[in-house]
């Protein structure tokens, strides 16, 4: 997968891609990366990137021009039809299910803004899919883009070896997970249940399943009806 | 506001937490960051933090010793009671209320796990608050506490320069933006809409008005839901 980024910030990226699975994905040659700084596009003087609104009002807004033509640069070194994902409140909220469509592409370009707004023709003309990674207001695009990247690149095949497999996903049961516990038995008096102790696999395994779906139940209800209803339906 | 982040991979903050406005807030001193390897506390010989799980399974469990030591560490040298966040799909949902009621706080501590779970007695006896950024699965909790971090700390008073206000904020209003638009009115035949280029304020405000709302009933139900309920309560 060929994952091309374009951002004013390009150093936020550094320390994220080059470190752990994200680093090692780029050594097996199951991913490259490229962050591009949008303004080396600008064919303005000053290399601006962005402008006034028109019709008035506070902040600044990205201009099409630079962000056009880095995508349509990037676009020419591609043999397939790149995905171009833009980074913004207004976007699909982002969830597993978008994260394991878009591991099955072979090239994505991410566009992060900045404090400022974008153009809409960017939004209509260049951009096809608009992704918010939740509700709250970052300063800019970067940390969706990587929280993005993160959740795609280990999705997939050969990524994650198995000493990197996480002990259960969740979601990917449609539940949340049981509590997990280790050594020692006790640590300064605060004890392990003594089920995990029994060597009793059934009642174990009964134990974790009837704590993920109480979990589910107080924690999440709307991920608990979920799951009611698609066990229903089989 | 003191922030100290608990992370076996202290290298992926780098990028992040020396850009743009995180930076800058740091400069200012209105935030100080202190990234923290949690296995400098195990007091194991080989500094190992995790262990087998009880009861059988695969992955990896963190134990309770290194981070129970290092939480203590950090609040021996706090004034004030401090919020310790554990990153976990199975925390509470994370909103710009949460950003906002975070914000408030002098002293928070980021536990961020990677590809294993944690022991129980983790959650139960030293973290006040789980929290999830979204229903996605990511390789550690790293990116969440970036993310947050992102979303607080420019929430902070004085933080945010003039230059930095974004456009307008969506959730602030409830409302998803309404499109912007900038220079050239004209770029590859693609128009700025009229009403923006007519100078009539009245106009434009609410052509934008309804465009915000448009957008919201179409794009995101629910938060146009949560509006009208709140607009009807007033």
């Amino acid at each position: 997968m060929k994952i091309d980024v374009l951002s004013l910030f390009p150093e936020m990226f550094t320390g994220v891609l080059g470190s752990s699975i994200l680093k090692k994905a780029a050594e097996k040659e199951a991913v490259s990366y490229q962050i591009i700084n949008f303004r080396d596009f600008s064919n303005n003087k000053h290399q601006s990137v962005d402008d006034y609104p028109y019709g008035g009002g506070a902040g600044m807004v990205l201009k099409p021009q630079p962000i056009f033509d880095a995508v349509d640069h990037l676009k020419e070194q591609s043999q397939t039809k790149p995905r171009v994902i833009l980074l913004c409140p207004q976007g699909e909220q982002y969830t597993q299910q978008k994260a394991e469509e878009f591991a099955k592409e072979s090239h994505l370009i991410f566009i992060c803004g900045h404090y400022e707004g974008y153009d809409e023709r960017i939004r209509e003309h260049v951009v096809t899919d608009e992704i918010s990674i939740g509700d709250y207001i970052l300063t800019g695009g970067e940390l969706g883009a990587m929280v993005m990247i993160d959740s795609i690149v280990r999705l997939i095949p050969g990524v994650l070896g198995n000493d990197d497999s996480p002990i259960q996903d969740s979601y990917s049961t449609g539940l949340l997970e049981h509590p997990h516990y280790t050594r020692p038995a006790d640590f300064r008096g605060l004890k392990v249940p003594d089920v995990l102790l029994s060597g009793n696999h059934q009642k174990i395994h009964e134990w974790r399943e009837s704590e993920s779906l109480n979990r589910t139940k107080t924690r999440r209800p709307d991920l608990y009806d979920k799951y009611l209803r698609s066990k229903n339906k089989k």
